[in-house]
């Protein structure tokens, strides 16, 4: 089939790479906004061709919108609203709320599949695009019920093939989940990573000093405000309450050194080594 | 040489395995005071023997403390009364300011070199220890004015053959440094699993959707209290310091939030993307 991707960066790119790899996709058509985007998605043959939208639309029989969910909260509607009968579109943006609401009771609402891969890097852009990104993922599928049998079955397959496991959801819960397993450790990436700078105006030497440790807490501050403050925007009572609750373990820890109540502060390094039962 | 050991966990025992591969050491003892290590890290070839403290430091050219820093403390006053001219003690420990204080101007300061390898994973005990862990890792080594030229030889010596580079200072840079790059990261990885373990009481899907993200923050909660709630009773004005810092950060993150000023988190964001300058 034919599938156009909106948005050809570490997401939609490395969609593309898998699609064509595994036979899904014979032809594959970029949209950026950024005509940059789409000459390098060219270049390393991620894409074959780059169009407009609108021409995209035309000839796709899957469109794939990969961009910062405030983009797709813009050019969803009008995909609504062109979409032909035989067309599914899917988005892969990482708040789900705002968007069900968005295209709730569209006429054409069944040609639409949210979906959400629980895979990504700290890297974006087309030079971000990876081979096997998605492999042994998770894809969260959300409001599957109001989606087209066909459709479903058409983005299904897709995950098959990416070698992911699907969970199904509805929007509220994704966005109340999401804001634990992933918001919030941005949030204190960013965080972090400030704490730090800062610090190392005064004194050159700290990151002499730095190691895995604080690579693997610190990474995702990489990531791009592009992708991120959207996200925030639009999960932003859940962020706010897990941010809240974190704030709130952060100053009984403060509480507990401030006190010298090491006995305390042990028992509380016990309750959270039972984060090993779930992490492997 | 013959090298001992005491405390054969994932430091001592990651040190034993390199030290005896880059024929460092001919022999190693390990002194431990559970009997269940000494067993296993036998069983695991770590060391070739067990023996008390006393009676290692009977025959060894170098003795390593690579136990938690409060036993650093307990056990170093006695070693330092005991070593002879030709021996050398060195500790690992995470922290310095103490151990340094505990042996300035000791009649046998010459044979103490201080020294921290920025290196680990989150587990522990003789299974913990692995080849490499400390290959292009760095070794800080602190306050080596006070160490005999002999003494510091044979310790920079060994960190070559470990391939480490290294890097001096005083105990205070050390502790100071070392809260910002590696101490307040399981601080937040503390809390953080503690906040999301909290929440999936209530929702047991959370972790369904749990990702790379998520892991990278968060693995560093299953390391063990033993060997971290002496670290921050060893350097607490430190680690307050920055837990202060990064509580602000935070806190900072969330008014934004709540004001719903975007533009502001975007500019906070792109300042904390600075740390890909440091990050490889």
């Amino acid at each position: 089939m034919i599938v156009t991707i909106i948005g050809t960066g570490l997401i939609g790119g490395s969609l593309a790479i898998t699609l064509r790899e595994k036979g899904v996709a014979e032809r594959i058509i970029g949209v950026d906004q950024h005509e940059s985007h789409l000459q390098r998605a060219k270049e390393l043959n991620i894409i074959d061709e780059g169009m407009t939208l609108d021409d995209a639309m035309q000839c796709s029989d899957l469109i794939i919108l990969a961009i910062p969910v405030d983009g797709v909260l813009q050019v969803l509607p009008t995909l609504m609203d062109k979409v032909r009968p035989n067309q599914v579109i899917m988005d892969v943006g990482s708040t789900k709320q705002k968007i069900l609401q968005l295209v709730a009771g569209h006429p054409n609402r069944g040609r639409f599949v949210a979906a959400h891969p629980m895979a990504g890097t700290e890297y974006s852009g087309p030079d971000a695009a990876v081979r096997n990104l998605f492999v042994n993922k998770t894809m969260v599928l959300c409001d599957v019920k109001n989606s087209d049998e066909d459709a479903l079955e058409m983005v299904e397959d897709m995950v098959d093939k990416l070698q992911m496991r699907t969970v199904y959801m509805n929007g509220e819960e994704h966005d109340l989940h999401t804001a634990y397993v992933s918001h919030i450790s941005h949030i204190t990436s960013f965080a972090l990573a400030l704490t730090v700078l800062k610090k190392e105006k005064e004194s050159g030497r700290i990151f002499e000093l730095a190691s895995g440790g604080f690579e693997s807490t610190v990474r995702l501050a990489k990531s791009s405000p592009d992708m991120w403050v959207p996200i925030f925007k639009h999960n932003r009572g859940n962020v706010l309450d897990v941010l809240d609750e974190h704030i709130h373990q952060l100053q009984q820890m403060k509480a507990l050194l401030e006190a010298e109540d090491y006995d305390t502060f042990y028992k509380l390094i016990q309750k959270s080594n039972k984060i090993r039962k779930i992490l492997k």
